[in-house]
């Protein structure tokens, strides 16, 4: 039977140097079958500071305008995702760089203005940019590099978030989204997926403020009385959305834990 | 018999918006096995400037520190290189991106300083930075996503001029022996490989100031005059002498040509 993990990684592992290395020395001991998809907005943001771009965000969502577009499709496409792959090669890991563009893998369309419930309740159209959502993912393409058919050695993609529009647009989209994307199209390839969020906090909390109250299973019962009690909120709503999604579509098992814990003996598990 | 297109395209034409998109579509329309090899010097510089560094270079080629290791890597890697595959996937060519990291196609190792003579005759001990001089190419693996033996659409690879050292580390590469150095490797899994570096110019000058100049056809002992009296000098030298390379290796034909005569019917055509 064939077992395959996606780890998704968020921005702050990626982007502090030793979190990484530790990422990549953890991520390059899993055995078998393994994706990595990864963040990169904080790199983002500090290189758009840089250039002089302001970063706009609404809901924990980035607003993505043509000059942001530039900076996430270099800073995600080319410095974070490289310096990933480069690092995984050094470890004998045979990863490749992959965005939605590259192989046609993952193709998604331009957003269109929505009303978004904003902090102090009120509503408001927001025009998101340059920003994809999802409309398919090539789960057999994928596959066929994860488990080449040929003999050759296994090849591990290690997935930016960035997609396209199949009209020549690259469009920005959310990593964690990536990464249950994957998950579900893998879910139809392998019999059993895994899919683990590794982030800066052990698994979700019931008190943001104490490490110690992981939530050790949500269910879909659960996690509409978390929602209304404000227990989960913000950047956590896409993630466990895309959890729920995922196990709905085949993925066997669904873990949010920290990323020293990246064969998710702990965590929060996410149950149908 | 298996036939197959390399296709290096200098920085200035995909650079240029307009030009891109002429390019985009001649790619396109060649039929059969190919690959793309791209430059993005230009845009590096750009952005570097932006950014506030400073770019140096040194006979042609550039001066590698690490905030530029870092640009070329966003840039080479990211910006360029995905906006050629999402521009090609628009035309119904199935492209991927590649740096010689990726699938750990290409390996090379962090060039020694050397003595470089300056255009005053004078020489010079030169540290050229992060640039990686090529070591070894995976044709097979190229030629694995070329030409899939599953049955599966082949994959046209994008590749960037950016390598890996094996240790962790991206590094500078220069555009041309990229292209070269992809075509030596597929020579020995294609019967028939051409390479065509197609650029400004309709083919290598007799004088640099007149286009109808073109010189038809150069061979070694001719390449030994054109050097000696400085019609050929800069850029062009590593690029003929890569060009020579890959005949040397069994590459069947090179041309040099105008990147809008990218099937290469006219141009400098390369004779071992």
């Amino acid at each position: 039977m064939d077992k395959i993990n996606v780890i998704k990684v968020g921005g702050a592992v990626v982007e502090d140097e030793a979190s990484l290395q530790e990422l990549i020395h953890q991520f390059a001991t899993i055995p078998g079958y393994k994706v990595l998809v990864h963040g990169g907005g904080r790199s983002a943001t500090r290189m758009a500071s840089r250039l002089g771009i302001e970063s706009h965000m609404v809901g924990g969502r980035r607003i993505t305008g043509e000059d942001m577009l530039q900076v996430v499709t270099m800073v995600y496409g080319g410095l974070v995702n490289k310096r990933i792959v480069a690092a995984l090669q050094a470890c004998g890991v045979n990863a490749t760089g992959l965005t939605g563009a590259d192989m046609d893998i993952i193709r998604s369309h331009r957003r269109e203005p929505k009303m978004v419930t904003l902090e102090d309740g009120t509503q408001q159209l927001v025009d998101f940019g340059y920003v994809g959502d999802v409309d398919r993912a090539d789960g057999h393409r994928l596959a066929s590099l994860i488990r080449p058919a040929n003999g050759m050695q296994p090849i591990v993609p290690v997935v930016a978030p960035l997609t396209h529009d199949g009209h020549g647009n690259i469009l920005n989209t959310n990593a964690d989204t990536m990464a249950s994307t994957v998950a579900k199209a893998l879910a139809t390839e392998f019999d059993d997926v895994t899919l683990t969020f590794c982030f800066e906090k052990p698994g979700v909390l019931a008190d943001a403020d104490d490490d110690d109250s992981v939530i050790p299973t949500i269910n879909t019962a659960s996690y509409a009385r978390l929602k209304a009690d404000g227990t989960v909120s913000g950047g956590m709503i896409p993630k466990l959305d895309g959890a729920f999604d995922s196990i709905a579509a085949g993925v066997r098992r669904v873990v949010i834990t920290h990323f020293s814990d990246i064969q998710a003996s702990q965590g929060t598990v996410i149950e149908a």
